[in-house]
């Protein structure tokens, strides 16, 4: 039996971010799998399984939770602990699939966009049997981001690059370009930056009703975004925050 | 009177591109302005028609055209040029909404998201009266580009450029990424580049019915994408469209 795999986007946490494909998308299948990440984490499993209550009319769509494995940080080698994770929730969506053997329509509600820095793709490409894929995009943290500002991410005609915390830290401003879209970071990964000309928007939990958001001269409002950060971590357990860096040329 | 401007991000073509959000703020709208092209231009005022007799239900909402201005282009500067374009397409948005004097919530259509490569936010800014603005992301080229092929647009972890063909074309491949996303290119920037180990997935009208999509080799197929690229906007008379490359690192 063939399986028809739906990654669909839903935007990043505000239900009106769903497209009309992908409720659709959604009405279209026999199960939807839901990620349970455990008390503590992002609640993400909590706004999925509120979006299908609110768009699955089709009585027929099933929805399933699956426990989502954890990281073993015990393995050093990064590239190495991520496939094995990855490996373990294939066999995660396995073992919830074989369940319901009579589904051949399948879907995952992917965070933002199923194309970037997610995983979604990547554990597919994992399952026992090749799944016919479908890939239904989604608004992404960065244009959540820009709507919160009103802001254009690049300059005209200007390329801007996409990156991460860790390299940030690691590798300094990233070479050839003036404008800098910052994902994944552990947190304050900016503080490393000599701030002397460094604009700054920030926003945290974007789209959420937790949003928070700031902007201005990095050497300004680090500090303060650094206490926020912390604090609103504390306060919901999570944060996912992003960020755009714009350095001006003399 | 306080005029509030909303820019709605409605995706790149596919009517079900649009978000719950987008529908729900252009039910909001006293106008919602449509620029006309004229005739044998990309026939997206038509597009937008359309979304609006979908979608807008709230019979107060006025849906008005106005002439798009064309750029002059015997103004030999580039920058120079783009201004003057802008404000001129300020103040046919000034003339449409004169129109309207009672008109308070005036919205408009952007095609993909309002913060990439996009000029409507830099229009806004250049009005006589300064609005308050909204923005409401959407579904962007990238996203449709990497859902049609059902592939991430980064590796793990790994960061990547959003570029112009212009710039590809000037100064070659991008430093410090081993992804490129190039968009607004005006026609083949990728046959400038040593084809060697550069994979490319590309695509035009993406999301539309009209949507050609190509991925393989450069090397392989470049001449294909040229030769489909020449075709295809012969026969639509406009073409818009975007591709990765993807450089495999020894």
């Amino acid at each position: 039996m063939m399986l028809n795999l739906t990654l669909i986007g839903i935007g990043t946490g505000n239900p009106e971010h769903l497209t009309l494909q992908a409720i659709r998308a959604m009405n279209r299948q026999d199960l939807i799998l839901i990620p349970h990440k455990g008390e503590g984490k992002a609640d993400l499993a909590g706004l999925r399984r509120t979006i299908c209550n609110e768009v699955v009319t089709n009585t027929a769509t099933r929805i399933v939770e699956f426990e989502l494995p954890v990281r073993n940080e015990a393995t050093a080698d990064y590239r190495m602990r991520v496939d094995d994770w990855h490996d373990a929730i294939a066999a995660a969506w396995q073992g919830a699939m074989a369940q319901h053997p009579d589904a051949q329509k399948v879907a995952l509600l992917v965070w933002g966009d199923p194309s970037l820095y997610d995983s979604t793709l990547r554990i597919a490409a994992r399952l026992d049997r090749a799944p016919v894929l479908e890939v239904i995009p989604g608004i992404t943290s960065l244009h959540a981001l820009t709507a919160a500002h009103a802001i254009p991410v690049n300059d005209i005609g200007e390329p801007f690059v996409v990156t991460t915390g860790r390299r940030l830290r690691d590798e300094g401003w990233p070479p050839g370009v003036d404008i800098a879209v910052i994902m994944l970071d552990a947190g304050g990964a900016f503080e490393t930056l000599n701030p002397t000309g460094i604009d700054i928007w920030w926003a945290a939990y974007v789209g959420m009703p937790e949003q928070i958001i700031r902007a201005g001269k990095l050497a300004d409002i680090a500090t303060e975004i650094t206490a926020l950060r912390a604090e609103a971590r504390a306060r919901h357990g999570w944060i996912m925050d992003i960020y755009i860096l714009r350095r001006k040329v003399p």
